[in-house]
């Protein structure tokens, strides 16, 4: 998506080559015309995959989540990263390491919001290692619904996240894919 | 808001005098329709407002904020809870107490996406005792912005909040007012 690559290239920051900020546009202050064109493009890739439902992680996924969603007419789950294990036998949990955070959270989900024979989108703001991607997929399929997709705005492609999941045969597109980066230093890989 | 206030009698659980569940459509599961509707609302009732950007608090605001954001052909600013002192001087924070969870977070802003002459419309689902609403003022006005308008999803104006902002002088408007509600039991104010 040029429009985004364009905007990464004039205003993103790659501290390392880890590390990206899009802080000024995508995570804290948030270009509300840009994501909805974001949105635009999900629900153009997904168009023929059947979708009934698209699902995120909190929070800095959702807002480009809820532009896909609503322009594709489907409801919204967000998963919620707990602390803690919980008690409450409505929800169902996966662990997810953080490398960004170097620690790991309990991905939460309400069961009830995600049913069996639902084929559902992931959203994220980002694809790296993909432990996130991963435990998303596990909470949808211990609910009996199956991964129609997964979405991610900006993909660390020299990260292994994506490899893994097209290996696990999932059907990954995201809108802007790093090749390498390294300090105030930014290559896309081709289209 | 009727659509909001039919939604909440149909979908929504009080489980007693301060709790109120809409998990189903507002919360975890999104219905995106409704929410853009919202934002509309919003748009509508802060139009004349000459605000300049919106703010929100991760993570429950962020969908009603950014459909309402999108619609005004505005940036909308995140405010993140963190769980510690940030030791970084980008970084403002300032001390919310949760009633819900019984415990503090520090709201926390990077100071450059808020600017002096800034007139800030702040957005958030819920609007009850009104402390995370004061925090979020207290860092636009630390910033040197105004605060043009403060918009809740649904308020309990039951508890203290809408009034004491109403009694700072700010320009409140919440799209579902709940005079009163105990288990299995809601009434909204008259319009």
């Amino acid at each position: 998506m040029q429009l985004l690559k364009d905007r990464i290239l004039a205003e993103g920051r790659a501290l390392n080559s880890e590390v990206l900020k899009v802080d000024m546009f995508l995570n804290q202050q948030l270009d509300t015309a840009l994501i909805w064109e974001i949105g635009t493009e999900f629900a153009r890739l997904f168009k023929h995959s059947a979708i009934t439902r698209v699902v995120t992680i909190e929070a800095s996924g959702i807002a480009p989540a809820y532009a896909a969603a609503v322009q594709m007419r489907l409801p919204l789950v967000i998963l919620k990263k707990a602390v803690s294990i919980a008690m409450d036998s409505s929800l169902i949990q996966t662990e997810v390491f953080s490398f960004t955070k170097q620690k790991s959270y309990m991905l939460t989900l309400q069961k009830e919001y995600i049913r069996p024979g639902d084929n559902v989108l992931i959203i994220d703001d980002f694809l790296a290692m993909g432990e996130a991607a991963f435990g998303a997929i596990s909470l949808v399929e211990k609910c009996g619904a199956s991964v129609g997709g997964i979405g991610a705005v900006i993909c660390k492609s020299h990260q292994p996240g994506l490899k893994k999941l097209k290996d696990a045969g999932y059907d990954v597109q995201a809108l802007a894919k790093i090749a390498e980066m390294d300090k105030g230093y930014i290559r896309f890989e081709e289209d």
